[in-house]
């Protein structure tokens, strides 16, 4: 590939499917990243709970990698910091309050060295060739930016997550002011989020959510317990106003909440508010003068919403005309694991209120007006869709095109040429997902995940074998088959077929340990297969002693 | 118990959670089955494909049991048909329609002498003390039926699936003027569908969809897909009908349309329809002149579907400018998959059109305008809410207070006292699930399955030991560990490691079977946790060798 002499943009992860962030710009020879998100697991991958884009085309690279540049605070563009750092090593540049997070992130890993640097919008970031400008953008959690890329080969605008929230309480609105201004300076690409390019209209304000928690809040009489996107500072103050203002105490559940209040204080947010109140302290307080602030929104199983809604919190509980808030969406793929929740408060008798019948939520992403909006202010000649599934992309495509820009719609790994020329995919990066499995990664398409999808379902067999050089069996074989039977019975009565089995053979492939390891193999997979329609993973370990 | 002198009702499955339909009837000691449905494993037990309610209860007292009386066709009233019946061996009671989807699941699994009985509405079935009577309703299915159910201590209306559809196109309407009639006479109890409880207003008719259907598949050029479920034969009809009157022959897709359209040619539907073409004729016929129906609209991966989606059928394609209609609803925990698919299709240029954009379905379940009517009709004293999450069960208990009757709400393993005296929940019923594992069937709580479920998430640990009577190691442990390593030379890493701590050991544990066996376990999970932080199910085999 032409590495000198081009400006290209490569999504090594997000582009194609919603979550797990990780951009890169090249330009003649220099990298730069953008972001380093994580995805969760689901029924298609249920040996994963949490995963990460391999940066291992990045990895290979880094000698040209100018710096990693982080645009917000959520999980799906900074979880993955602590993982991906340690392999880069190169500057981190991100705003004052995702550089709280990043810090409590790293920590936890014990991960030291990282070189944060603090991105204030406004200034300019020299990365030769890269020059970086952070624009502030309203989203869903404080100190957004979009990103001005300035290069030799012309601007990029790196919109990040965003929406044009005229009220977002916490912080200023999106600075129109200065995209209009990279606009009028001329912009070569604008890479821009497409998560809600399927919804007509505007994305709404918190300021809206604002009024309608505390309205809510006020009219309601028992034990009111609300839930949130920890990250969204602003609907966590909107939460603690609401509860003010109908004279009830904060409590704080969940690591999540705490963790994200920590950095928000640090950072300057959350501080006119009245002190939270400890869990342990609930107990004493009347149930009109409670409000208990939960993480959770996605049930989670282990999380306080679903041990409050379980009855299993240590020391919170709700009940019979208590009231519980969902402030939030519905992340595809967690419907089942909410509706548990929803349904366990339901059968105790508490009060179930949702973004379906109350205006308790907006989204911090831009409606379809919203995007024509920015499309006017910047003027991009090339637009590329990115975070989306494929069909937010493709109607993302469509909108950008009615406002003139040409576009493409890319796969992870494209290697798309911004310039010079027009609009081309020139190369292709090496792409994968990482699993982080404890303390390490693990690739998705390696043998250790491929065997535990296999084990699910097939379960395993394991069976040893021990003999003399003449492959006479000194010892009765012992078999072990987890997952595959109720009854230990079973498995005696496999290890006595595999004896016969293995006493059936001509010795010349008793002497010989693969012909053997192989022969037995086969005589165990025949038999669980005949018997329980099964193809487990069949292991055994030939143990050969001279007597 | 009092199992003499009362009616009770027990749900042994289905209550509280959509699926898996399992109800019984005990009148004066005597038993009466409704329904033995399937369910589907999700995110929370991803080791299951399909499962069904435990019936061990009922199998315990099956010298009391009657018969099994079968409501309608759907999996999840009858899929487990071919699992339960081999365990009661009671006379089976059912539609001609259901007779013929029941023949067909027995006769996939090889079991015969079942005595199926066909069950026609408006006659009465003697199985004293209960008799029976079919009453038809419409549903997304042909030949559904309400049970009347008249004992001594009263008449109960299980009323099973069904809607008040004023045209549903296959069969006739809901049976209003019997089921007012059985109001007139006087019913002590109506155990009532859910489902839709939390829907204002009402269903729909299939004659609807089956007009829009009509004039959306008229007006596209290029080749049309449809999906919608199998089972709804008016659905079926409908799409085949919009085909023909768009001059397009239908190639159908999918093992289970397949059955289910030749269940329904047995019983005499679909018999007008011009014949469906195979699929490898599909190729020689202009895409105008194409319907393409097929099976998997929940996402299901090896659909025809879901291949048709990726390309991969081998023998159908649709691409650039193509269409396909998702001519069904959304089940919860398909969202994902479902989401997949229709991606799939978008990112090669096919329109894809659903219930959220084209009124092309109607769910098969009463809305809460048809739920007030049916308690206007039948006037039950007692409701009890059946076939739902546990907040559409507590809507429709709401409802039918407000339309005057008394109600609860069960759990499954309820034994509901009907009569004498009111509603009452007098005892509990065992209940549990079943996995249906290949061939046999597992307990979800069971040794098998929890080891599948924690080898997905920790792997496993297999150790060979061989040892003379001191505990000398005859030859070096033998270790395997699928689902921990991605590098065979970390295995045996582990190995060396083992071997070297039984070589530590005094010889008194060396030479002690369970006390060496548990020293060999305690090091290899020390080892794996140290490096892994995981937890795997570790099995050591120890075999003594006199030398």
């Amino acid at each position: 590939m032409s590495a000198k002499g081009d400006l290209a943009f490569i999504p090594l992860g997000g582009t194609g499917e919603i979550g797990m962030n990780m951009n890169v710009y090249r330009c003649d020879g220099a990298l730069l990243a953008i972001d380093c998100g994580i995805g969760f697991g689901d029924a298609a991958n249920p040996e994963v709970e949490v995963m990460m884009p391999d940066p291992a085309w990045l990895v290979a690279r880094k000698a040209q990698l100018r710096a990693l540049v982080i645009t917000h605070a959520h999980e799906d563009h900074i979880g993955a910091i602590a993982w991906t750092w340690p392999l880069l090593g190169c500057p981190v540049y991100l705003s004052p309050f995702a550089l709280a997070v990043a810090k409590r992130k790293l920590a936890e890993r014990g991960i030291t060295g990282a070189r944060l640097l603090p991105l204030a919008p406004g200034t300019r970031i020299e990365l030769a060739p890269f020059t970086i400008e952070a624009i502030h953008v309203a989203h869903s959690i404080p100190e957004a930016y979009a990103l001005a890329i300035r290069t030799p080969h012309g601007v990029v605008l790196h919109t990040g997550d965003f929406k044009l929230d005229p009220d977002p309480l916490i912080g200023p609105p999106t600075d129109e002011a200065a995209l209009a201004a990279l606009g009028e300076e001329g912009v070569l690409a604008m890479v821009c989020d497409s998560t809600n390019a399927l919804v007509e209209g505007h994305s709404g304000s918190e300021a809206d959510v604002r009024r309608s928690l505390a309205a809510l809040v006020r009219g309601l009489s028992g034990r009111v317990a609300v839930t949130c996107f920890a990250t969204n500072v602003a609907r966590v103050e909107s939460v603690a106003l609401a509860a003010k203002a109908a004279g009830r105490r904060v409590v704080m559940a969940g690591r999540s909440l705490r963790n994200i209040v920590a950095a928000s204080a640090e950072t300057g947010y959350l501080r006119k508010l009245p002190p939270f109140i400890e869990e342990q302290e609930a107990g004493y307080l009347p149930d009109d003068a409670l409000l208990l602030l939960c993480a959770g929104s996605q049930g989670e199983p282990r999380s306080a919403l679903a041990r409050l809604a379980a009855d299993s919190h240590p020391h919170l509980a709700v009940g019979e005309d208590d009231t519980v808030i969902f402030s939030s969406r519905v992340i595809p793929g967690n419907e089942r694991a909410i509706m548990k929740v929803q349904d366990d408060f339901a059968r105790r008798g508490v009060r179930v209120m949702t973004a379906e019948d109350h205006a308790v939520h907006v989204s911090g992403h831009p409606a379809r007006d919203e995007l024509r909006r920015i499309y006017r202010l910047v003027k991009p000649r090339f637009s590329v869709p990115t975070h989306g599934e494929y069909r937010h992309m493709a109607e993302h495509a469509a909108l950008a095109e009615e406002a003139g820009a040409e576009t493409i719609i890319l796969e992870d790994g494209d290697v798309l040429r911004l310039a010079p020329g027009g609009l081309k995919v020139v190369d292709s990066a090496e792409v994968g997902r990482l699993a982080v499995d404890g303390e390490r990664l693990l690739a998705l398409s390696g043998a250790a995940l491929a065997a535990r999808r296999r084990m699910l379902v097939n379960g395993a067999v394991m069976a040893s074998l021990v003999l003399d050089g003449s492959g006479r069996l000194l010892a009765p074989p012992a078999v072990s088959a987890p997952g595959l039977f109720d009854d230990e019975r079973e498995v005696a009565a496999l290890a006595a077929r595999l004896g016969a089995a293995v006493g059936d053979l001509p010795g010349a492939i008793r002497r010989d340990d693969d012909a053997l390891r192989e022969a037995a193999r086969g005589a165990l997979r025949r038999a669980v297969n005949q018997e329980l329609h099964k193809r487990p993973a069949v292991e055994v370990h030939l143990l050969r002693v001279s007597v």
